[in-house]
């Protein structure tokens, strides 16, 4: 089976360009203007459209237990959705209990993924230290693809990572060549505001952007930051909020430092002022950590995004309903945190990004595919619209609107943040792995046609920064 | 018994005028031209001389049981070197053991400090933590006088404060509205580089500042600012020493944030050559930590002085002799923090700061003397030369000079880190109290005279401080 | 006649302490703790409040020839508003038309303002350059007292000094330890933007912001400070109005360079919404350069002020009338610039700053008062509560309120920018010179009792530059 | 013709992947594992050597017209150097005399350069204003492929564009889609340290880099940044060579603004302890604008290019032989200004960048090639390995070594700023437009070969910027 797509621009992080594109065994086979292509091949009429990268989102969680429940979208309702609104590729997150050996936690979640309807990769967190878990790092990195770990500087008494914790599993990425990331917040800070807002007698979801102002965020990503310095590591900072983490994150870079950060559509769009809404159902539904900040740091990262200090863009796609919401009805700390977003991403970016001409369309490939790819090495397989490359890829229609709507979304759950939202410029289709799985509304995904992808350790930034290490390596002073 | 200083220009740190200063029953009694006083009064001519506000050095040591020995300099002998240099207070620390009640401690120290020469008081640190630590503060701030807490992040499986402490103690502080002082250094990244950096042979001097890198010393002043930030307390740096941390003081100050920072004399003139002397004697009598760091933050450090965003200089005065220091011959991690300087801050500033035009006379006394009398809130008794005012005064010969070493210092080391140096500007007469304790080259220091000084708690700016926190208050919403 | 003010509470910039005041012959005699004074001296009871130095508003324009009419405020009715709202000092601007001889306009100035009913001085502006000009600076600084100069970056085709003077100004004021001030806007980007918004028929007040945004005002002042660091002179920013010019003042101050920022009474409050106002009437009256700013600014020189980065609060007093403001009815860029303030700076910024918990007393006494005195070297004489300083006072009641309205005002203008903001904080007793000028709202100014205040040159910074300067001075190489 | 790249492992901006490269044409026809190719084509052996894009150049004055003589490097000898160096492409300039008419000047540089034996392209700089100016340029755009102008802030009186041509022509620029680029030094700032320093007997080349302090830089850059923000435009400063520029560039781009910088192989590698040389010929041999920095601004720069706030390298190739540089022996403002680099900086960018780990190959490419090609709408004609791409290629033998000289070295100058530094990593071969012009040291330039680039206005990122600006558009209020 084979696709061509005829007539449209091509756009990638690089430049634009006008060229068919054909797809075959799940790759694309060659791009050009008027290909010649085998009679049966299908025709997509991509005029007036644009090709690009289908997306990535390198942060998503489904059916993650967390917080007594387990999200509602799984691997198969999840990227399904996803597929329908362009993105092709997922990089989830195997998060080990502490105390749970890592491998285990690992196979639990191949096992839950092997439903996904598009390609997923995993991100491992380390919520603990022995010798076995660095150990299994290894293993992972050596075996199964495994080159980024994740550590929650958040949820003090479940999953959070102290320094020595930190400062040992970086040490362990650099030897190993992979990418640590971490969700920066304080989680000590978190606790006491916690505990003294429910004191007070504030246990709305208002108390919750109040229990971590951007404050706590801007401190554990600058914490992060320095002690991937000294350890002579890059880091990746996963949902980047507010204006203090993207300037620990600025800072950094400046100074030449290899730091990374992501922020996700929800807090491009979205402001603090849903927590105050006196419904606690749509309060309770924008309760996500880091939370949605007020619109200063909207501005701010838009402003990250085009300057570079910002590569990628992510959804934290961590599906929780109403129900499910309610558990913290009474007390705000017990609202399952998370929100949806994988389907919407794409155009809500394009829509507030392009349109406004705060990107441009090479930009909006980069933040919303390349970047996540070359970061985690899995470029130009992902991220890319090149002979060779995965045939991952979204026609876009740039005239066509969608106004989204929890009744009209393809994800599972009964909200968007989105809601009511108007969006010009959508997917008409998305190809994944060459199949048509998106055609202008048809969503034809397959449960369990998503591959593992396995993604190689040491991308071109650790060499050269074992170079630069080994440089500047102390030495004794002989006397 | 009563002094006039006649034919003097007075130096404050707000202005500059010729006039004389007539001292009785220890304080300043009058100020003007031409004073008549009683005959009987002893008479120091100033001619050609500035009279200042005797130094505070609000950051020593004396006798500290540290590191499986005790400093060298007692109270009564290092404050009587002080009193050599201009030096007419001190502000020690109480330092509990974990576990330890604070108010042994405090017991135990004022014991300790009974000998001392000049006036004294004591910041006490927060070690540790429970409900009686949380009392006794309370207890020290309402019935003795203290209002300034510390805070070490550094010292792993010793002192060290975690986050939990810092974010409880500040808390409190704010509450009985006395001021969190830090010594800033990620203890958990110090230890791991130590640990590193003996499993690669490099276990002399040379590896005390590999371990303690800026960033290490960066990271943990930001991580203690954002803290006192979401606490809404000041807060108080102690021997900032690199550009990093600095950095985050001026970041912070530049928000409108009530934060302080301490430079130390050696710091602004000592670089961190010293740590590849090929004598392990003269490395490890410069082991202190921070380090002493490469020539580029020492000019940050007089930036900070110049444009504000460092208010104090001290000294963290701490002897420890040769044959104390060797306990760390095979082991740089061993060898006994610390190096002296009371008796030189004021003369090596002095000298590197008024006499290249880095600092007005003004800003000498402002970083000598009266920024620590207002952070502190002994303002004016301390700090200023004002009618009601203590008379610790010091008589400053601008053509004066001496040439600093240990073989003619008053400190009670064999060591002296700005040996050889020759300094233009010295003290020719200090007075504490009233009385002529040092007059060219004469000290007549007394054992015991010195007394402990309370502090009230509440400077001004608390006052601000908690307006600002009670109109920005959390507030339930309604539902 | 002496006066005696008894039970407040006096603060300075240093500090705050409980005592009484005796003023007699025009300045403080006497300080402390139940004074005893003469039986005829006038009682003042201060309970429950505050005595402070008299206001010194570093920036006024009385009865200024500018843009085809005369500020309607003279020397007499403004300086009398001025003791109304606490004010005791101001520094005017002695503007020499281009090609005008600077003596001629001093001495125009001089006849002009010796009816002022409070003490006063003047910045001289450079508009212009030759050999002339070079001499009248030395004249106006070795004979009258000059001490600071002034120059308009903006207001092409009029005053506007181009770089070429800026340079050679610069030059001049360091030979002669004057310190230059600059209005900062880049006139060549305002005169650009304001023809272009002509041409695209914005003729409104609206246009007023748009042709000045903050980068214009940013750019200026980076540039004159830059200048002002390549020719080691100490440089002041009157009115900075936005972000943009703090940041290039705190980055200079940061780096120790000796910049200091003014910023005005109605940047701090009032904001750009004003312009868009539909009554020409109202939106004109608010016509002043640089224009109210956007809300963000506002907090932004808040934390300016907080921070030390801005020293000085000013008001820019230059009072149009409606009919007068009406000559740009179809032509913002005809609207003449300015607005009133003098007799309302200490209420809003005590009212906006105290009692949010913004400024601590102190720093309102040296933001309002002190910190303009050091600068202009008028300190202790002005600024101060000491003995032999000017008896320049204001007795400041914390319960009292005003509501402030063009109504019941005492400035000569028709508008007042604060019109129904109620301020609670305001002046009971107003003292200049030792006399009793505001009483509870009893004005008692007195026409000509003001004097020109001789300000010398070379405050102590600038020893300490020259000290730099000879230290870096270039040497040849020989060859 | 055609020709076969053997073995390498293609390295571009994106990423690194062995493959063949096939050219014939002129351009690249095939790129792919053990491709066939006709049985004629000449085949290049690549293995263990990196194929990349040709290097760019975007900065070089051939046969220069300057300062009273004359570039010695004419287009032929200068573009040959470059290709024994592995550049294949330059930008020169075209710099009319204040009054020239544009298309005079543009047509007499198409003459001289019709000789050069690589590709080309022109900047137009824009030295002077009247409606021609404006006319021409909107003619060199539309008709003769010009998307760029240069802007020189400094050299008073000859080619200085003040604030009012910079405004004009950034307008200009903004309507015709093409980029302003600015040599960023305060023209006033440098002509008033000239005088000064030759009055104080300062005549040698030390007293050059006196002349023209990084702060001179920085605030030209600012400014230019600043005007180019406010007629959203955007902006690329050429040769950025301090720390000042350089954060001049990264503050603009932070807060998202499309700024771009340059800078220079000799900035990256000199430092100025070059002028104080005693030896007259050499000290002259470095004179050049901005001036060779002291170590730390070198340290900036790298940072610069690692953190993406610079994005390219450039020589500034302007040569003048020692008989040439004695016109300033006397007077060092006589010194024609400018050094050699065309053929050198691939290498020592190379030597110093990637060598040590401060460049990944990719990044290498970046900013030696494809960066510049992309700001200046080359792209990907130019600056990429790409099918269809021009074939400008180099293969690089990262194991190869050279020490440079001007013994040696093909270009037409006497001196060269690296002499004696031993580089590794030099091209083993480049071709040009798929010829092999250099081939292990066997230089094969043709004179006359090299043509005209066309570069098309309107690169993607001003459809973004209008975009915004249309969004941003100012309007009336309604009265």
């Amino acid at each position: 089976m084979s696709v061509v797509i005829r007539g449209g621009t091509v756009v990638t992080a690089e430049h634009s360009f006008e060229a068919d594109v054909y797809c075959a065994d799940g790759v694309i086979k060659a791009i050009g203007p008027n290909l010649e292509v085998p009679a049966n091949a299908e025709v997509i009429d991509a005029c007036g459209q644009y090709v690009m990268p289908g997306g990535i989102d390198p942060h998503t969680h489904m059916q993650l237990p967390f917080m007594g429940t387990v999200a509602s979208d799984d691997f198969y309702t999840g990227t399904a959705a996803g597929l329908a609104g362009g993105n092709t590729s997922i990089i989830d997150f195997v998060i080990p209990n502490p105390q749970q050996p890592l491998m285990d936690a690992f196979h639990q979640w191949r096992d839950w993924s092997a439903k996904a309807a598009a390609d997923y990769s995993f991100h491992v967190a380390i919520t603990w230290w022995d010798e076995s878990v660095h150990r299994d790092m290894g293993t992972l990195v050596h075996e199964h693809g495994v080159n980024s770990f994740k550590h929650f500087m958040a949820y003090k008494n479940a999953i959070m990572a102290d320094d020595e914790v930190l400062v040992k599993s970086f040490r362990r990425c650099m030897e190993l060549g992979a990418m640590p990331t971490v969700h920066a917040e304080n989680g000590e800070l978190v606790f006491q505001l916690q505990q003294e807002l429910l004191a007070q007698g504030i246990t709305g979801p208002e108390g919750h952007p109040l229990s971590r102002p951007p404050a706590v965020e801007g401190e554990a990503a600058n914490r992060a930051i320095r002690i991937a310095q000294v350890m002579n590591v890059p880091i990746y900072i996963v949902h980047v909020s507010c204006k203090e983490s993207l300037d620990a994150i600025t800072r950094a870079r400046n100074e030449g430092q290899r730091v990374f950060g992501e922020c996700l559509a929800g807090h491009l769009i979205v402001d603090d002022s849903v927590y105050r809404h006196p419904d606690f159902e749509f309060a309770a539904a924008h309760v996500m950590s880091p939370p949605f900040r007020s619109k200063e740091h909207q501005e701010a990262l838009w402003r990250g995004l085009q300057g570079g200090n910002l590569q990628t863009t992510a959804t934290d796609h961590c599906c929780f309903c109403a129900e499910q919401k309610a558990a913290g009805r009474d007390n705000f700390t017990k609202i399952p945190n998370g929100t949806a977003g994988v389907e919407d991403r794409m155009a809500v970016i394009w829509d507030a990004g392009v349109n406004t001409g705060r990107l441009t369309l090479n930009e909006f490939v980069a933040v919303t595919s390349a970047n996540a790819a070359k970061i985690f090495n899995l470029y130009p397989r992902k991220g890319s619209v090149s002979v060779g490359a995965d045939a991952d890829l979204v026609v876009w229609d740039p005239q066509g609107t969608r106004t989204i709507s929890a009744k009209t979304h393809h994800q599972n759950i009964d909200f968007n943040i989105f809601e009511g939202r108007t969006v010009k410029g959508i997917p008409s289709y998305t190809l994944s792995q060459g199949k048509v799985v998106w055609a202008k509304g048809d969503l034809r995904a397959e449960r369990g046609a998503g591959r593992y992808l396995h993604r190689p350790a040491f991308s071109p930034m650790f060499d050269a920064m074992h170079k630069q290490g080994e440089l500047a390596a102390p030495k004794a002073v002989a006397r």
